[in-house]
């Protein structure tokens, strides 16, 4: 899989894409990620990328001209799945996205700032727009970041056994069971005595019971989406 | 503000606050920020910070005994308002919360991996238990610069106006509307007419029908939530 990201700060993406997973990704192969400087595209002297929002009010807005170059020029080398926008007012991330584009080839993400992109970027070429959650960040490089590490995890041979995605909280749309490990207790605290029991048949029973316990305590959402009980 | 993190992973933390606002709040004294490394606290002689799971399965656990040493010194230092842990699990992180915590003078943002930390560090360390989204990520890390970041850019001082937070998404329940900049016209798209009209009653009552139309299609769930309508 190739990633593109199209960002004005790529120093914020250095810290995520280069250690642990994400980074034995690339180097196994399994994930081509490029950087782009947006700024490095803009025919402005001062190398402007943003400037005053029509209408008036506060937040500056990020321009046509520069980011329209990138993707023009990204286009032109290879055909894209998706040009995924980063922005709070986008589809809500869920784990079938992330299942959904880790079975794609090509994919573009434009990272925004300040009060966001020229809309005609967001009509004319942007394919998909994601938000990471119902909240407000700085910018778009965090969702970048979250959105990719979501998708290059699930890539066939990217995660080991260690971190085996297959029991993971959502992919049957329940949240996972409590874990535990040495010591069998510390300061007092225990470890539940049917984890230490060897019996199978019953650790699997407590934890199906305990992961539809925590689902419905903290998350009863997941269980009503796929209209069971319903 | 001064937030402490705990991961065993510190340098995927590097770009996400060496860069932009979180820097700037930092130089500016809005934030302290502490990364501390948990597997400088473990004493296994191979700095081991994690084990198999009891009952069996993929995926290891993260010990209590690094984890624990890390908080109760941190404690012994000074109050936290909250200790964090970011899991899928946790309550789904919102605008409301990220305005909770930036009130609050002292943080500390446990980052799990694998399978997640022994039930146990949950059970007696932790307040509160956080997550960004619906979906699973490698680590903690990428939650925590999220949690961050969407708290720290509401203290104030650390906006400056072009980078405003009164008129972003979520703050009023409602999405933003479309921004445009210059130039009005390029390759044969136009701004809408009203945003260059100079007319401001006009301006902002096209935006708030705008911010309606957006929500109403894209997250109507916004609405639902405060009870307007009910």
């Amino acid at each position: 899989m190739r990633i593109d990201i199209l960002t004005i700060l790529p120093d914020l993406l250095q810290g995520p894409f280069s250690d642990s997973i994400m980074k034995r990704a690339q180097d196994k192969g399994h994930l081509e990620l490029e950087v782009h400087d947006i700024r490095a595209y803009s025919k402005d002297k001062h190398k402007k990328v943003d400037d005053y929002q029509y209408g008036g009010g506060a937040g500056m807005v990020m321009t046509i001209e520069p980011i329209a170059a990138v993707i023009e020029k990204l286009k032109s080398e290879r055909d894209y799945d998706e040009i995924i926008y980063m922005t709070p007012d986008g589809e809500l991330l869920e784990q079938s996205i992330a299942n959904e584009f880790s079975l794609k080839g090509n994919l573009m993400i434009l990272c925004g700032h300040y009060k966001g992109v020229d809309e005609r970027i967001r009509e004319h070429f942007i394919t998909r727009e994601i938000s990471i959650g119902s909240y407000v960040l700085s910018g778009g490089e965090l969702g970048a970041a979250v959105l990719v590490d979501s998708v290059v995890r699930l890539i066939p041979g990217v995660l080991n056994d260690e971190t085996s995605a297959l029991t993971d909280s959502f992919q049957d749309d329940m949240l996972s069971p409590p874990v535990y490990t040495r010591p069998p207790e510390y300061n007092g605290w225990k470890v539940p005595e049917v984890l230490l029991s060897g019996d199978f048949g019953k650790i699997e029973a407590w934890r199906e019971e305990k992961a539809m316990e925590r689902t419905l305590n903290r998350r009863p959402d997941l269980l009503k989406e796929d209209g069971k009980g319903n």
